[in-house]
């Protein structure tokens, strides 16, 4: 099969690579769809953080081609999205919610697991990771929110969720990268009452905007800080997002959360100190991690079927496999928001695409 | 009046300081029936944090006085516990819960405000400070816990509440000092049903026992977080208590949380670097401070009025005002958990106290 191969900083080539074969009885084998470029490849593309050479990407819909013995729920022709991890669902972490902390998971893309930006993947515990997306016939833009499922919609919900955001809340947003807009979407959704975000990008405040978003702050560092204090009667917000995850955005969060709140933290961390005064003598607490997207997912599936939120609009680039060069360099030079990428499209192997839609296997 | 007098790093001496008197309208004024010594004291008197010259103490409880004219629901001989910070009641924060980081708020024995550590104290917001000690006759047992509700029990009780301990929750507790002991007890109270107390100092594991560890951990470092993962099936606990504030401990707190689980700190920091890739990779949460203790008071005194709880076994060790330089010295050795200071047992200041029991003034 033809997919994207990372080669080291700078390097990402498209080649052949195995085709995937059922190796254990829970095994599913995927054909994709639609994939993407995330916030965290760039890192392994910049160099700045270690990834294995091979396969890379994480993110991905596409339709069930092979399941093995093991494997309930799940039939070839099933629509699907993934979670950007595999987890058991058995173990004590899935079984308290934590899939992405799964004893036996782990990420696609890395340790000899396929990655998302291919025309296949083997996904390991397929029966507790994919989840089913009813119906056929979708458009492209429901297709486009369902792909924005398998991370980035799920880790801004986590930020949001890490923190408590709920009804009435006051809530800020720093980093103005799909991430941080998923996470404007998710306060907005989780009913916050002031959503401020960080960006001083035109583009990016409109999604923004789109998503929830009351207030733009374009300043930095303690200006940043200053300029939401005086948006929130001088007290700062109770929950202050972290989506970017470096030492300047998690201080900004922390110099913006009011005494008592929360910081909610999905940033891979790059650099990063956390003000442990700030933490002790103003009760902010600090909550985040990777995501336990397979928790979140159904929910923000439903409300995606039925047009409530479309966190697809974080796709503002689109290419194909054979250019997703073109997808990282978008990302890389924050031309783009997030880059989609459109692996196939042909009856075969797109299920669940409106200009292919066709019944469900049985 | 006579009072402890802070002067400088290991310098504690008794000595006059002026009478106080009202000075707003939402004053009151207590005679100090016991007071006791803080941990943090300790770090005043170690030099290794900052203190004011002058009063000192911070916990106390006692008989009202003197009201202001705005201070409604106290009068003259209602016996009182104060939580260790002061606080409007009446601010945004204090309506959320957050009393140690009210607006207007602030503590005893800094800043020009009395210290807990001497005959009377004039305290500032007292209606939506100090807490009505319901009953007379209390025995000394009782008056000791109630005395442990100033701060130590209500900073344990942050701790744990912090990390959001429940019932059946797998914890424990890094410091086996008088907050760490008083965790334990907060999270047996909050129906933990596994609770590790790391000590090695035999009379401290017997209160901790007393106060419900089913387990304790003498080791230290490395081999306390391997202790702890192999009492919790390999996990590590669902709630880390860090009631010290060192480097060492916090590190340890977060090397004994499960994946997904908490820290709740309330330990003064001192060279604490919060291990961000445990909290983002791990998405073990960090939450804690400096006590709200007016938001616990009511309800753990309703607990120590009906001898549901003990946390007055804290103190180990009791000295009087005069002496209240050994009370320091045998926290700083080691030798106590935590020293009580009576202050004034007469029937006219010591309201409260079983021997000098009388009826409530009307």
């Amino acid at each position: 099969m033809r997919a994207a191969i990372f080669g080291g900083p700078g390097k990402i080539t498209v080649g052949e690579r195995p085709d995937p074969v059922i190796k254990n009885p829970t095994d599913a084998i995927v054909r994709v769809s639609l994939a993407c470029v995330c916030g965290s490849d760039l890192w392994y593309y910049r160099g700045l953080s270690p990834h294995d050479l091979g396969a890379i990407g994480h993110e991905f819909i596409g339709t069930v081609e092979e399941v093995g013995s093991e494997v309930r729920d799940l039939r070839p022709g099933d629509f699907v999205v993934t979670p950007f991890t595999y987890s058991d669902g058995t173990c004590v972490l899935c079984r308290a919610g934590w899939f992405s902390n799964c004893l036996h998971g782990g990420g696609y893309g890395n340790h000899g697991i396929d990655g998302g930006q291919g025309e296949a993947v083997r996904v390991p515990f397929a029966g507790t990771t994919l989840v089913n997306v009813p119906g056929s016939g979708h458009s492209d833009k429901t297709l486009r929110s369902i792909l924005a499922l398998s991370d980035v919609a799920c880790t801004g919900h986590h930020a949001a969720a890490s923190a408590g955001v709920g009804p009435g809340m006051t809530v800020a947003v720093v980093g103005d990268g799909a991430v941080g807009l998923s996470a404007v979407l998710a306060a907005k959704r989780l009913g916050a009452g002031q959503i401020i975000a960080l960006s001083r990008n035109p583009a990016r405040q409109a999604v923004a905007r789109e998503f929830g978003a009351t207030d733009i702050v374009e300043e930095r560092g303690d200006a940043a800080i200053a300029a939401v204090h005086d948006l929130t009667g001088g007290l700062g917000v109770e929950a202050a997002l972290e989506c970017v995850g470096t030492g300047e955005s998690m201080s900004t969060a922390f110099g913006i959360a009011r005494s008592g709140g929360m910081v909610g933290a999905v940033g891979a961390p790059h650099d990063v100190e956390v003000p442990i005064d700030v933490v002790i003598f103003r009760n902010v607490g600090l909550r985040g991690g990777v995501a336990p997207a397979r928790r979140y997912l159904p929910a923000l599936l439903e409300d995606v079927l039925a047009d409530r939120i479309n966190p697809g609009l974080v796709f503002d680039f689109e290419t194909d496999l054979d250019h997703i060069v073109d997808g990282y360099e978008a990302m890389d030079d924050r031309r783009a928001i997030k880059s989609l990428v459109r692996i196939a499209v042909s009856a075969e192997s797109g299920a669940g695409l409106a200009q292919t839609a066709h019944p469900r296997m049985p």
